[in-house]
């Protein structure tokens, strides 16, 4: 067993779907990032809050173990997010967005958190991204997460992030954005010529792909019917994959796969509920039964060959 | 082992894509069906051409005990269709549609295949789907193609195949179409209740999915580098599948997965060359080869349980 350190945000979320609208959750990369993994290995977070912040917020994960002796607290109001999906969650607009603290966040990594061997870079700046890895020991597994925005904007920086770190965690989207490619598999090969050995491509509703040492391993999205709200299921899914991971404490076909799986499943739980009131209700016998489902949902075999 | 016969077209493709041009190919939705079945079970034939037609051009089929006793030559010219891919393959647009001597087609079927267990109902109007099923004597498992076109134009016909069918493959698009439903596994639910108990919703690029009995099945596309003609994969699929079923002659969901893994594998060769020029190379090695490496694809499972 090993331990995971994310640096992303900690944010309030206001949503609103087609069934209903909530304001003010606690959300944020970090926030799902380390709900998930905390089912399966210690997690500290590194990330930023305002002095509005409350604490009780997130005491559901200090409960599980998660350490946030690397949380800065800032003068200032906590970062704020709205956003309206579309009737049937294909899209959202995001209303607003204010930074608040979260705009001049310096990620400082507390001198005891510096050794640990898994690292999850989540979407901030390229530049920031980079910083950390400046600070940190000699990892042991990196991965990233990043947007159009970066890629789009401060494409250097990506790049040199890139070629340092072990595996990409992006969307479909973000792939062909980043490469130009609108192969698939082509892209992906092209990604791993940039640096990341282990890449995994998020297809939305069509599940995600993982890549590695020239083979793929296709996952379906597990069958959601009640989509109640999708915020974070990217960072639950990074959550869960990292987690096991770190757990397992070894990287194969056959770890990477299993992580897949129950980042996948961690994910389908989350789109069930607002912010992260589903991933505070289950547990590691729910996650690891849904892993069993997405074995239902995907075997097939001979019986005789014909 | 059963038999199959298909209710389609026979037609004369021409085909543009990025890489090239090719014209007056064989093709026609009852070509590939019967090309990719008859690796598997004996398949019957009943279609249309004109008096211009080149009889050499089956030959092949012919060689592989495919059936032609219910073709019928009419004067005039054999079915023409041209079409354009875009440059990355998402979309293609019909350059022109001579329906010729299939517009009036009237499937007839000779005596001796009325008693064919498994029958495919290719996409024709839905009215002279209900002719064929009519025709027949009981067969064990009838599966239907549809399109938009059909859908738009004729439901209440179709709703009435549809009540009369044991599966329905179409795609996604066709999918919400028929149902107004944007969530697929609503749509799939809705699908069922009108008749047809087995489901295959393909996705193009993300694979298919099929619905039997409340359990899901998910398979991704196998990944194709080099995509020359995606002409004819639908039926080549659905040709797969319905000989693989025909074969084993038994419905549960380990036929049903394994005719989906066949019906993946015969379309993955058929988009790697134009027409059926890649369908006529292969054997039953390269296809079982394929097989599996769709488990390589997809397999998971726990080495220890954390």
């Amino acid at each position: 067993m090993s331990s995971v350190l994310v640096v992303g945000s900690i944010a309030y979320d206001s949503v609103e779907t087609i069934h209903s609208k909530r304001d003010e959750m606690l959300g944020g990369s970090a926030t799902f990032f380390s709900t998930a993994a905390s089912f399966f290995a210690p997690v500290h977070v590194v990330a930023v809050v305002g002095d509005d912040f409350d604490d009780n917020d997130l005491e559901f994960l200090a409960n599980r173990q998660v350490d946030f002796s690397g949380l800065q607290k800032q003068p200032g109001k906590t970062f704020r997010w709205g956003g309206i999906y579309s009737d049937d969650f294909s899209n959202r607009k995001t209303i607003f967005t204010h930074l608040n603290v979260f705009e001049k966040f310096q990620p400082h990594i507390p001198a005891q958190l510096r050794q640990t061997p898994y690292v999850f870079l989540a979407n901030i700046g390229p530049d920031l991204q980079l910083n950390v890895l400046s600070q940190m020991g000699k990892p042991k597994f990196v991965a990233l997460d990043t947007m159009n925005f970066w890629i789009d904007r401060d494409p250097e920086t990506l790049r040199q992030v890139l070629a340092r770190v072990d595996g990409l965690i992006i969307n479909d989207e973000e792939a062909k954005m980043l490469t130009g490619e609108n192969n698939q598999i082509l892209a992906m090969q092209k990604i791993e010529a940039m640096g990341p050995k282990v890449l995994i491509v998020k297809k939305g509703e069509h599940g995600a792909v993982l890549y590695y040492r020239r083979k793929y391993f296709y996952l379906p999205a597990f069958p959601v019917e009640n989509l109640i709200d999708p915020t974070g299921a990217g960072d639950t899914f990074a959550g869960g994959f990292m987690g096991y991971l770190a757990a397992e404490n070894e990287l194969n076909h056959d770890t990477l796969r299993n992580a897949v799986v129950l980042g996948s499943a961690l994910a389908s739980f989350n789109v069930a509920g607002f912010g992260v009131d589903r991933l505070k209700e289950i547990g590691r016998e729910e996650i690891f039964a849904r892993y069993e489902k997405f074995q239902e949902l995907t075997r097939f075999e001979f019986l005789e060959r014909i």
